[in-house]
Order: structure tokens, then sequence, then C-alpha cells
């Protein structure tokens, strides 16, 4: 380093880590060369090109380019009529919406920014879950937030334990962030279940920050219902966005809804105001589609939804059925989304300690990419995304089978 | 408010304010409803409709929507190929630039946000121009930084007070912002003038963070010089993107470009990256052209932007001409981007004590809504878009002609 020059990252920048890379791109381990590689490890449906979405929404978006009528900025909480459209497509009757609770934002991500930020000072903490998307730890290390992980329980299907959660609760804490349906776990949780999530938070007069990214994507007679739909009294923030459903991660619009109860967020929504106005929203071409991609009622939308959610189901189907063959391997069957969670037992195999190994020694033996558990605060445990096509996905629980064969205790 | 409940907005929530809507949007002034309003207010050059971008933008956008290929997760930081193409338009031959040395964010105001993140603690401090663009201090307020206001200087085409500028430095100091071409001030610095903030940037070992948001956007012989480009010592991070020079502000694609010098910015660069997952960056159709917008060698861009620069040159010219005309003010001329500062004096008319009151009456009377120069920390100034097409130009100037000699004392 040149003499007098001493720049030092900031302290947030510092803190501000994924813990995605820091586990899984330690270049420790490389693919075989001698297999092509299967990627299972991106919540991305985007990376095989099977799944894309529909041209209808293609088309919308090319008629507001060829109109340029929306170029310029919108307001820094979204134009009105996208607004109205978000409202329209997640309220619910006995959760009502206006475009005035909406605020649009860079992606879920920066929808969960911005909740977080208005909701939390340093040193305060929220409680979140375990396993849990790993942005939620990343947004409140860089923030100076404190984290309270509460545990999900793998043999009650990801259900939140209650009395755990009920037991991290102190003065600091300023908010339950729940994630339904979830990653990294495929579960969607019971109009029961989130009764009695909501009753700790009317308990202990603490809002519910609920990131619904996933929102819809549910089979098998599993539901999606909003939480703010099953009460009057918990202020709720829900998150959503239309990276998942649509199949558009990289276009980056998200939104926060805001569900007051009884005036008690006003200062929550113009904190959620503010905070927009620091990078102004989300790219306003994509915005002027909403009110057309939102409606529900256009049969197109309906058709694609049912698409991509019975494609999603068969790839769910496979997996549960091909992995659950497999001694010492664990799936606990997913409801939503397009993760599957899968426990391991390592007393069965040898030489492999942890879910880390096991992700390493899969890629290198077999080309197959998973996740770890520990990415997701649960050892021994590793997430596939099932989005890939049906042969990949068959080629690749084939070569995870001769894995854990060749591996396997005698 | 229901008992029990009691959810405060966090510090950096109630920190978070928009100066311009806090001094314009008090809701005491209305145009008047006799005379179409006039909007040379907001920094939008989409407002009327009369500039727009090439439709060969339009095509490449729509090629790549039709393509399906580009609605995936790109890397945080962005396309490897966007970020090439970024790094040839930004580099020059003593400043060269490869793609690793860019990150793409939402828009400039979030590379700025981002910028500031990396290289400020809470209760460190920026050195930033006064007048200046508001959203330095509405980042920096609602972060925690500290600002200092170095003066910029209108009799000497608003170039910087260097010995103020020199003044303010402390050992808390960790940047020097600088803006050019200017919003507001329109001025464009010359070589000499670059070369001394460099040598207090050098003395003080200070990085730059230059906001050349407006960067190609100058006429009548004026030449924007990267301040990057004079320098072999001081590290500088400059900020673009697209808005302004492509007249796209709602599609939100910014960049950083890291000047690092002699790896003075190893920890910054490492702190950007990082930061820039918080996010995850903009929009991935958007960021899918600028390999083929951002090439100045193909003639279709080299026309657009010549032919927006022209426009602009000759409303520049109307704006100056028209209004030096008026007893009473005083247009300080610009030699870029799409601003005029025009000094007002308030001892030659009755009963306007200051620029909000004349912004207030103008709009009032005459329907022309400007922003008064107190938003941008300038007393007794007034800022002019003059992006709106000729007609609309003139008869503004026309109606504050009127206004003026109405007002003016005898």
């Amino acid at each position: 380093m040149m003499s007098g020059w001493n720049i030092q990252a900031s302290v947030a920048a510092k803190s501000t880590t994924n813990p995605i890379r820091a586990i899984v791109d330690t270049g420790k381990y490389k693919p075989n060369p001698e297999k092509a590689l299967i990627p299972l490890s991106i919540g991305d449906p985007c990376v095989f090109g099977n799944l894309s979405v529909t041209q209808y929404v293609n088309q919308q978006l090319v008629n507001s380019i060829n109109s340029d009528k929306y170029n310029g900025y919108p307001p820094s909480i979204g134009y009105p009529s996208a607004r109205a459209a978000v409202a329209k497509f997640v309220q619910t009757p006995s959760s009502p919406l206006s475009a005035d609770d909406i605020i649009l934002a860079s992606g879920a991500s920066g929808a969960i920014e911005i909740a977080l930020t208005a909701l939390l000072n340093q040193g305060d903490n929220v409680l979140v879950p375990q396993p849990g998307f790993s942005l939620y730890e990343c947004i409140c290390k860089s923030k100076g937030f404190d984290l309270k992980h509460y545990n999900l329980i793998p043999s009650r299907s990801w259900e939140i334990d209650i009395d755990h959660l009920r037991s991290l609760i102190d003065t600091k804490t300023k908010a339950i962030l729940i994630n339904n349906p979830s990653n990294p776990c495929g579960s969607v949780y019971s109009k029961e279940h989130l009764q009695q999530i909501l009753q700790v938070a009317e308990e202990y007069h603490l809002p519910i920050i609920s990131d619904e990214i996933y929102a819809g994507m549910t089979w098998g007679g599993a539901e999606f219902i909003p939480i703010a739909s099953l009460t009057t009294v918990v202020p709720v923030l829900s998150i959503g966005g239309i990276a998942k459903r649509f199949l558009v991660p990289g276009w980056r619009v998200g939104w926060i809804a805001i569900h007051d109860r009884n005036n008690v967020f006003d200062q929550i929504r113009k904190a959620i105001v503010s905070l927009s106005q620091l990078i102004l929203g989300p790219n306003s071409l994509i915005q002027s589609v909403l009110p057309e991609i939102l409606n529900t009622e256009n049969p197109e939308i309906a058709r694609f939804f049912n698409e991509t959610n019975q494609t999603l189901e068969k790839h769910s189907r496979l997996t549960v059925e091909s992995l659950s063959k497999i001694d010492g391997l664990n799936p606990i069957s997913s409801s939503g989304t397009m993760y599957q969670m899968i426990g391991f037992d390592t007393s069965k195999f040898n030489g492999i300690e942890d879910d880390v190994v096991f992700m390493g020694k899969l890629l290198e033996e077999e080309s197959v990419f998973v996740l770890p558990g520990t990415v997701f605060g649960m050892k021994n445990y590793f997430r596939i995304v099932f989005c890939a096509p049906n042969e990949k996905l068959q080629e690749a629980y084939t070569r995870i089978e001769s894995f854990c064969n060749r591996h396997r205790k005698n």
C-alpha cells in the first residue's frame, strides 16, 4: 500500500457477508470434469430454460416499451396503477388493501431491507426462522440488527417451535419474521399454525414481517393462506414480488403490503415511504405491466400459474420418490415453492462427517451441486432446487444414489 | 392507538427525509387553475414526451425480452458482459477499466448509496457541494453519516471554493464527493479545476466519489473530463448510469466504476461487492442491452447522443437569453446537464422575501413550477429544468417575465 493512503471499509460493509458464498465458494471443491454439471443449488427457476415466463407477459412489456410512456421516474413508491394492481392481487376479503398500502421495491430483497430498516434500530432484534433464507442474516448483520433464530421442526413439516419462538422474545425484539411458503423448506403453514403464531404476536404486541414471495406456489391440497387474512389485531408487513411466481427473478420488482390494524402502523407507513426515496423504487417498464399481469381473472395468467404449479408438483414428487428410496436420506416432503430439504444421516456413511462435506464430495464426484443445510442454519440437511427438467433431475438423483451407495457403511 | 401496541419507526427511517418534498410539498401553494401547469421542476427529461430514447435502444430491449434469456438472476454485481460494456464506455486512455472494476446498481442513486456505505461509518463525514443534489443529504442522514458542505462560487461558473473545501477536512472526513457536470448548476469543470480538487485529495489522502451521471451531456465548447483520467495517485469511485444520457431515468440502472490507484481501494472493492448482495443489482433485461447501447461507435447511438445535446443546448440558450433580459434575475450560464440556476435579487421585488416564496407565488399566479435554490442549499436562486418543448419554455419564460414585472419595485 502506498504511503499515506489508508482507506478502510466501513463496519457495515465488513459485516455484510453472504453465508452461501462463505461456505460454498471456498474453492475447495470442483465439479468432476468428466460429468456434466447439474446445478440444483440456486433458487433461480430460469437456470435450465425449461421454465419460462408466459409470452403474454413478454408481449405486455414489449407494448410498454414501444409506447415510450414509461421511461420517466415513477413516484419512489411506484406508479399508482401498479400499486393498485398489487393491492388487488394480494388482498383477501378479510384483509383488504388499497394502492396506498403498497410500496414497490427493488425486488423482494429490497422490500425486506426496507421493512427491517423501518422497524429496527441497531441493537434491536428480529426473530427469524432456522432453517431460513440467508438474506435475512445478510441484511441484519450489515445494518447492526440482531437476529434470534427460532427453530422449525422437521418432523412437524417445518412448523415453528412456538415455545422456542416465545422464549426468544425480549425487550429489544421488534418483529417476528416468518417465511411462508418457506425457503428452504418448501413447507406451507396451515390456518391453525398461522393462528398460533398470531397469538404470540398479539400477546407480545409484535408486528409480523411475512415473507410471502412464494405465495400461491403450492400443490397437493396445501393452500397458501396470507397470515394477514387471519387477524384484525396484529399488524403485518407482507412481502411479495413477481420473481418466483412469474419466473423472472432478474426483473427485480417486489413490494411491501402494509396490513395496518387500528393505525398501529402509522409511523411505519411513513417510515417505509421515506425509505423508498433512497433508491427510488424498481424499473418503470416492469411496473407498468403489473396491472395486466397481476390480473388473475385473465385466463392466460391463470393458465400460466396452473401449469407452473403442475410442473413443480411433478418435480417435487419425483424428488421425494427418488430420494426417499435411498438409505440414509430423509426428504421432508414439501408442498410448495421449488425447494426440497433432505435430511442426511451421517452415521450411515463413511468419511462424510457433515452436510458441507456431503455437498463438496457430491460435486467433486458426481457434478451434482446442492446447497448444504448449514448455509440455512440446519446442519446435516441439504437443499435441492427442483426446477431442472425432469430428465436432468432423474439423472441427478441417479447420481446421488450411486454416490450414497458408494459411501454407505456396510 | 390500541392499548399495548406501540410500534415506533427506527431512527434511520425518521432521519430519512427528502428536502425537496419537505420544502416544496407543503400544500401551501397550488397552481393557478386558469393557466395550464408548466412543470420545470423535476429532473426527468421524459415529462413532456418531446425527448425520448432512440428506437434502436427499445428494439434491443425487445430482442432481449423475446429471447427469454435474461429473466434469471444476474450476479449481484451485474452480468460480466454488461460490466465489460460499462468499463469500455467509462474508461479513458489514462484511466483504463476492466469489467472487474464495475459494479452495477439500482440507478445512480443505488450506486451512491453503496459508495457512501462502503466508505463511511456513522459519525464520519463526507464533503459535498453546496448547492448540490439533495439525495446526498438524504442518504447520509438516513445512515448517520455527517455531511460538510463546501461552497460553489456562482461568479466562477460554480467552481469549488478550494480554500473552503480544504478548511472543512478533519480526522472524520472519509471522502470528497463532487458532481460534474453539476445538478443543479449545469456547470462543467475544466481540467485545471479538477486538478485543483485532486491536489486537495492527494494532500489529505482522501478518495473521491465523482457523481458523473451527466457525463457527456455538454455543449458550447465545454468538455466533460472524468476526474479519474487526471490522476495516477488519487483513487476515485465514479458514479454513472443510463438515466439521463439515454433519457430513461425510470429504468434504474447505474454503476460504480472503481478507479483504484496502487491498490489503496482493496478493501473498498470488496466492500462494494459485498454491499451489492443486499438487493442483488438492477433489472436483468436492461443489463442485457448495455453492450449494444453503450457502444458509441454505433452510428445510431452517436447520432442520438448528438441530437439530444443539440436540443439541450438550444433550450439552454433560450433559457439564458430569455431570463437574462429580466431585471432582477441573473441566470448563471450552464454548459451541460439539463439545468439552469437563476439568481434572484430580492431587493428588486415587493413581497417576495426569498426563493421559496418566489417559487410559491410563481406557481400560484403563473402555474410555472420551478424549484427554489433552498432545496439545494442555495438561497435566492431557483432551478429550471429546460427539457420542456421549445414553445412551452417560451411560454414559461413569458409568464416569468410578467410575474417579475408585476412584482418589481418601482
